[in-house]
């Protein structure tokens, strides 16, 4: 609950054509929104609710104020408003301090005195909890790990030994960090020997990890997330790569080792990049494509290939696979049609 | 352990040849069926074990009977007949009621009487466990989340706040329901904020959730899974995804925020579905394919390659990249073509 | 901390220009170890370092010898001997003997007098922990489960009922093995009904498994890995998959139900394998490509295609579709030609 004040301020927007006295109780879509909600106009599509909306106030920029029936917080950048008034609605989970009784924490880890050690954690040996940290559920903590102040793991988070997150980590359920590297060197006999994973993993600050993901550590020197990356759920991080500042991947990305993401990149959902290769500051890569060289311009990138139909898709897909054969048949011909008609412009006088 | 009579009776099938009396201790292949075991006739491959078969008896189509040396269980739908009969084979997990001493259960949980949690739990306030509802060990239950009647999460499961499963609900091991949806919006200093995820998950009846398969919470309104929904494992649902009733959704699968699935869809395994985009009902996605745009007509779709010898596969590569350059130098050969021969006709003439 | 002697020895390597006793204290890469360090070259990309290093020895091949300024560790498989002496340096995690107090363990179960039990883990009725086993914190082991002698679940690891493990199995954070396949039948009215999964799971010895990884029980007969298989993180092996010895899977790799994959197989980053099919000892398949029929045939194969800029990408994907349209075009114009030019040699006689 707050007022069209406090949203305002919290929103940096202006109010416009409302008291800043209005209560509001909760947040909904234009076409939803009933009295007592604040509702928000972002995305063009949702521009036909607007006129006929029944919300108490609307998030909006100044080109659509005109249009806007109730009253308005008017700003440049209606999504930052949106994501910043929102905040002011989220379910405040009840706020603890100390270590739950059914935690274990081991009698060597170190525990900031405002930090919240939730139901079943383990905290082994060495592990540093710094202040207002908040580990929920069923969390594991390793030795040696440090979790920086004012991050937050949700539940069943799993943090391997001398693992480093930075201050205000968000980690999501089921993510690993600091799993071991997939490193393998093949022996004389056809069979794989463990190469001892020495490394560790390092997160920035105001890094996001998305439920079930997992990054594993490196082989000797550290896997390492900069500062304000995000990374959605079913990521997969190998040892040794390393995700520029404020790089952000959406859900089921696979990162091969030792490849180097740059900063300000975005990577759609399902992109694979091969180990061992550098992606430039910047770069945009479409749902499902696979990176398998270097990119060294920034810019958007992709190899994905949407749905047809089966029948039509499994007769391009066969000639797809006779793709070489055309090429040959097409020099034949314009080799043939050369001969014929070289030079073309003498044909006409041949006859003549 | 069950009689060929109930054998007969739970799959639905005439009995023939045999003696509803005879015990069946369990089920196996035709081809590795013993004395006292059941078996069945439901892949055509199968049929060359059939006649050679050392099963007690056999569940099969009219079709196949005269080729059964053994007592016949006879139906019109094999497959539905075997998965009701082997549900009397299935390994009685002991059951328990009432709440491990290892779990924590806030006091403002909750439980039903006869409702079972596993050791190392955790049940928020607020949660709402209800009749007949197994929780197995370690899985944590966020505040105010409901589990509907007849619901069983197997083990390390977590639902997270205010995310509500419908009845007969199975989540297997490592299931995340209601994380965080990915939202994203870019600030003036190319920093990401979060967009605060209010809405919740909306778990139909008798859905099944894959092991490790994560369904994010909306952003606003609720992420939607309709009743008879089956998920298997590793998939991703993102924020206010819908997926209609009676869809079933192969491992890997990926869908970005917002899309709609149909009802009585079936997507292979790997598939990505993009973001904001609507699949029609009964629309069958293959293995590894990309739905970038929405689907509008029932059918089966398909946009993945299957491998060749890395060597071709090269090739064809190469050539795919040059397929601009062959539409045009086909077009080129094609005027050409129709200069030296149009109207192809007169040619002859010409020459008289 | 090692002597250069020890290290030799466990390397199997042949100490050149050192003192045996000299004492290493850690490894770093050439061109980042100190004094008391050990490094190694085994890619090529890092022999430019290696007259330069500040190593206090390294390990190289006998090629590199004359090139390297400290004292060598001559070996004929570089890779090999780092991965043996490396395995000198691993953090030694503090080794525990018995159950932790806050473990609950069944009364039935039977857990080796050597082995570890540790915190918050749950180990149910009949599961068999062998000698020399390590359960990390949070585990779950079901019933009548068995964990060979030496295995270690590093943490958050579900191993459901009746999965046998076999010796010196090393499973990482949220890894679950046994979970149910992803068996349905279609029911009458269009609903799914549930096939029992009453196979089970076995691991061979020496198998490593991933990170999030997945293995789903079998639907009668049970899903089998093989001795010495390597699966990275993020993995989905479906039900009565049988994956051969010696075999390695990279991250976010799905196998479908029923596919057979052979001994000393490959496969790179997010391939998907189609179920029921087979594929030959030796095969090596390159990232993100799907395998969709059997392979018959040793050697490597592909199906993906890496990225090109956007626009060009959203060009050569239009034509993909008109390929069909292409290949019809081209035999219109080679049958004109035929028409106009054969026999070509009698043109110009024609014309005479």
């Amino acid at each position: 609950m707050a007022t069209l004040g406090e949203i305002a301020a919290a929103a940096g927007a202006r109010l416009q054509g409302g008291d800043a006295a209005t209560v509001i109780t909760s947040v909904a879509p234009l076409n939803r929104a009933e009295s007592g909600q604040l509702s928000f106009l972002i995305h063009p599509r949702y521009r036909p609710y607007l006129t006929t909306t029944r919300a108490a106030a609307v998030i909006l920029s100044s080109a659509d104020v005109a249009n806007c029936p109730a009253p308005a917080l008017v700003t440049d950048h209606p999504h930052i408003a949106y994501a910043r008034a929102a905040a002011l609605f989220a379910l405040a989970t009840e706020s603890h301090i100390g270590v739950h009784p059914t935690a274990w924490v081991s009698p060597e880890a170190c525990i900031a005195a405002d930090a919240w050690i939730g139901p079943h954690c383990t905290v082994e040996a060495g592990a540093v909890i710094e202040t207002g940290v908040v580990v929920g559920p069923n969390c594991v903590i390793g030795e040696q790990a440090v979790i920086g102040a004012g991050s937050r793991l949700v539940a069943q988070v799993t943090v391997c030994h001398r693992v480093q997150l930075g201050r205000r980590v968000l980690a999501h359920p089921g993510a690993v960090i600091g799993s071991d590297g997939f490193g393998l060197a093949l022996d004389h006999d056809g069979r794989w020997l463990k190469v001892p994973q020495l490394g560790g993993v390092q997160i920035g600050d105001d890094v996001e990890i998305g439920a079930n993901t997992t990054i594993d550590r490196g082989a000797l020197e550290d896997t390492v997330i900069e500062d304000g990356v995000k990374l959605d759920n079913q990521i997969q991080v190998a040892h040794n790569v390393r995700i520029g500042a404020h790089s952000a991947l959406a859900g089921c990305v696979g990162i091969a080792g030792s490849a180097q993401i740059g900063r300000h990149c975005m990577l759609g959902g399902g992109v694979g990049v091969a180990g061992h290769l550098e992606i430039a500051d910047r770069v945009q890569v479409t749902g499902m494509s696979l990176v398998a060289q270097s990119i060294t311009e920034p810019g958007a990138y992709s190899s994905g290939l949407t749905v047809e139909p089966n029948r039509l898709w499994n007769k391009i897909s066969a000639r797809l696979r006779r793709l070489d054969e055309l090429f040959r048949r097409l020099a034949v011909l314009e080799r043939k049609m050369n001969q014929n008609s070289t030079p073309p412009s003498l044909i006409p006088s041949d006859r003549d």
